[in-house]
Parts: C-alpha cells; structure tokens; sequence
C-alpha cells in the first residue's frame, strides 16, 4: 500500500473488531431504514438524535419526557412515538426536536463502532456531502453494514461498494480488503438499474409482509440532503457540508417527502 | 419459496451459526489452498484425510506415526511432513495412505459443519462432480466460505458463486438469500476472465509473500477430478461421482500436477 488512505468494509456488526481501526473514520450503514431514517429527520431539521440500543433504555427516555422512535423486527415498540419508516421523520414531526432512536441493526451498529476516531452516518440521501465530508478529512474509512441480525445484507454490501466507489474515484483511497472488492463488483453489476436489483433483497420482503415496503425507492434516492450526521458524545449531530460542482452532477431521483 | 431446496452461502464462520441448518449439506470451500489441497489428494488416491482442528492434536498423530500436512499462516509446521500446496499431494506421496490434515482455516470450518447432515469438500477441481452430487441427494446446501481468520475472502466467495449458479441452472434450488445473490454477481463479473480476476484477492498477496502464488491458477481450474471428499465420523473419504455429459461440456483448463 502506498500513501493513501485505506478503505475496509465489513459486511456484518459479528466481524467488527476484525475490521476496527482505532484512527478509522466508520461510516454505519442500515439503507433500509435506520440510517436512511437519521439523514431523513436532519434533512428535516431535527436538533440531536440519542441512538440507544436496548428497549430498556429507549423506554427510560421516554419515560423522562423524550420522543422516542424505537422499533423490532420493522414493527413499532409500544411505548414509542413512531417507528423505522423515513416516512415519520417529517420537518413538521421534528424540527429542533432531540429524538432518541432504537433498532433492530442500526443503532447496535453505531455503538458498537463508538471507539474509533469519529462514526457518521451514511445513506444514498447524503451519499456525495458524505462523500466530500470523508475526502476533507483524509483518513482511514471503514463502512459499517448494520446487515440483518448479524447477517449479511444486500443493500447495505451495495451502498457501501457505491461509496467505496466513489472515494476511490476520488484518488485518495485505495484498498487491498476483499470485501470491498465485492461490493465495488455488486455496484458495478447494479449501479444501472438500482431500484429493480434491490427488489431481491431479503428486507424487501421482510418490509412487505408488514406493507412497508413503500420506502425502498427513497431510500435508494441520491442527495436530498447536504446534511451529515456525526457522532458527538452520545448524540447524533447535523454538519453541513458546503456543496460543491460533483454533488450537482449527480442525477437526482424525484422522490421527496 | 416453492418446493425447491435451498441455497445459503455464509461468508465467514463467524457467522456459521445463523446458517446452519441440520437438513442440509455444507459444501466446505477454501479454494486458496485447502478445499483444492483436499481435492488434488483424493484425485491421487489418498485413502483417508483425518481434519483436525488444533496443532496439539497434528502433533499427536504424528507422534503416533500418522503421515501429517499442517500450515499456519501459510507455513509449514516444523513436525510436519508437508504444507498445503496441492503439489505436495502427489501420488508418490500420498496413495493408498491415511493424511491427517491441519490449516489455518480449512480445518476449522470442516469441524464448525459437523453437525449439519453431511459435510463435503468443494473446489473447482471437482465443481461439476460435486453439482451432480447435490443434485442426486436433492436437498438444501449451505456453502460455507472458510475465509480468512473469520474475514470474507473473495476466492471463497466467489466459487460459491460458480457453484450457486451451477444449482440454480439445474431447475432444484432456489434462493432467499442476500449473500447467495451477492456470490452470484461477483461471478457473474469474474467467470469470463477468473484467473485475472482473482489477482486482486488478498490471499494472492498472502501467497506471494511467501512465494507460493504459483498454485492459483492451478486452484482455479476447472474439473480434474470426479472424486469429492465426504466427511464420515472423523474422516474425509473419496466418493467417485460417475461421470455424465454435463461434466464433459465443462472446458477444462490444461493445468495438471
């Protein structure tokens, strides 16, 4: 390797410490839906969002007067405000709010990846601000995927090849991880016609047998937001990226909230 | 899912255990060097392979006399009689005897299956064989990637591809699974130039660095043998698979030991 930056990506949370790199930016991914949620409710104005991972915690907040979005298995926990689906996250729902958030993947993902230098999170909403948040710092990558109860996960594995993919175009990073090498493959395969390749997802059908899967475009939806979310503490915290010529090149869907 | 049997690639053993299902077979593969290692002995008449998991127990049986392969990290171990180049098992060497076997991954994964209705050893020396015995024995398969300590490796991975087409072309085996559709691209990308492509993996540097690249191409090629090892209490042995007219339409490669 020369003098570039690295790219890892873990296709699943079971894996991570094989992967962890303490000087590592990780980038978590759960596309459906936990982090295309996040970008959703900062694109929308939310203040902080607290991911917790367990029920127990999630309900201690909201018990302290917290809006909570928690959910299981794509269902919603009883206690709580709203659940997984982007489709909550409205800017009337949210703005300037403080909103702590559980689920099944993506939320264990982020904390499980805490001890590296700084944990962000991804989604095709945010895919070219992250792109140029990750290039300005000039460090290390380790995408994340959430992947299923410690399974591996298509479209997860896709968006982190769509983003390895774009730091590598980037010149800045290199890689000699098999994994990323797949992924770079799977894009490569599905890039061309993304919402039809997601449709043999596994959480595809999981969404649909609880009529949820309404989300899946948006959620494969390129830069709706300029707006990254960043681990501070134990808060998620917006920062805005400055958007530049590349982001304005990317063919935006039309899909908005 | 229909009437059909399934197909489940698990990446890395990590994760073995939301795999496993006792009905099925588990296909063992780790093409770069031991499932094709494997392959070439029982090609060259070995009599019987004795996996074992540890070094402690390599060294007692070669204290009791056993003729021993064992490697670490691609080296041999000072007490054994040979590596796992699958040109160390030559006929000279290893006809009519009983080998006990030891390696960095693929023994380990061999022992993690044992539990499954039957275990058999996979590689592209013996692909159209053993796709003709799956098919015979008609029930679900579960394609178990020995990686490399715990992480995804592409060659693995990549010939779970090759065989999950080869299962889904018969018209038996369907799938729900996201790591079978992800194989099943990547050899989709790969197959029309495999020996380029597997240069990028990262057990071709592994190699290399000990000058042991030289098997790779050899490892990858296809139908040399109609023999695939079964696992029977503790021991691999030989099943000779009768050949058919789908196994002569193969192209096989001129690689030879």
């Amino acid at each position: 390797m020369g003098s570039k930056n690295s790219i890892e990506v873990c296709f699943t949370p079971a894996i991570y410490s094989l992967h962890h790199n303490p000087e590592a930016i990780v980038v978590v991914v759960d596309i459906l839906r936990a982090t295309s949620a996040i970008c959703t409710a900062f694109m929308n104005g939310v203040k902080h969002i607290i991911p917790v991972a367990t029920k127990k915690e999630a309900k201690e907040y909201k018990n302290r007067g917290y809006m909570v979005a928690a959910e299981r298995d794509g269902l919603v926990l009883d206690f709580a405000d709203f659940g997984n689906s982007p489709y909550n996250f409205t800017r009337n729902k949210v703005e300037n709010k403080d909103i702590v958030y559980s689920t099944t993947n993506g939320t264990n993902a982020i904390h499980l990846a805490s001890s590296c230098y700084r944990v962000v999170i991804g989604s095709y909403l945010n895919i070219s601000s992250l792109t140029q948040w990750l290039v300005d710092e000039n460090r290390d990558v380790v995408i994340l995927c959430a992947g299923w109860k410690n399974r591996f996960s298509l479209e997860d594995s896709l968006f982190a090849g769509a983003l390895s993919q774009k730091l590598i175009d980037s010149g800045l990073y290199e890689t000699i991880c098999d994994s990323v090498h797949c992924a770079l493959d799977i894009w490569k395969v599905a890039k061309n016609d993304l919402n039809n390749y997601i449709l043999k997802a596994a959480q595809k059908s999981r969404l649909a047998k609880n009529g949820l899967d309404d989300v899946i475009d948006y959620c494969h939806t390129f830069d709706l937001t300029n707006v990254i979310p960043i681990m501070e503490g134990n808060l998620l915290k917006p920062y805005l990226v400055e958007s530049n010529n590349d982001l304005n090149n990317i063919t935006c869907q039309n899909h908005k909230l």
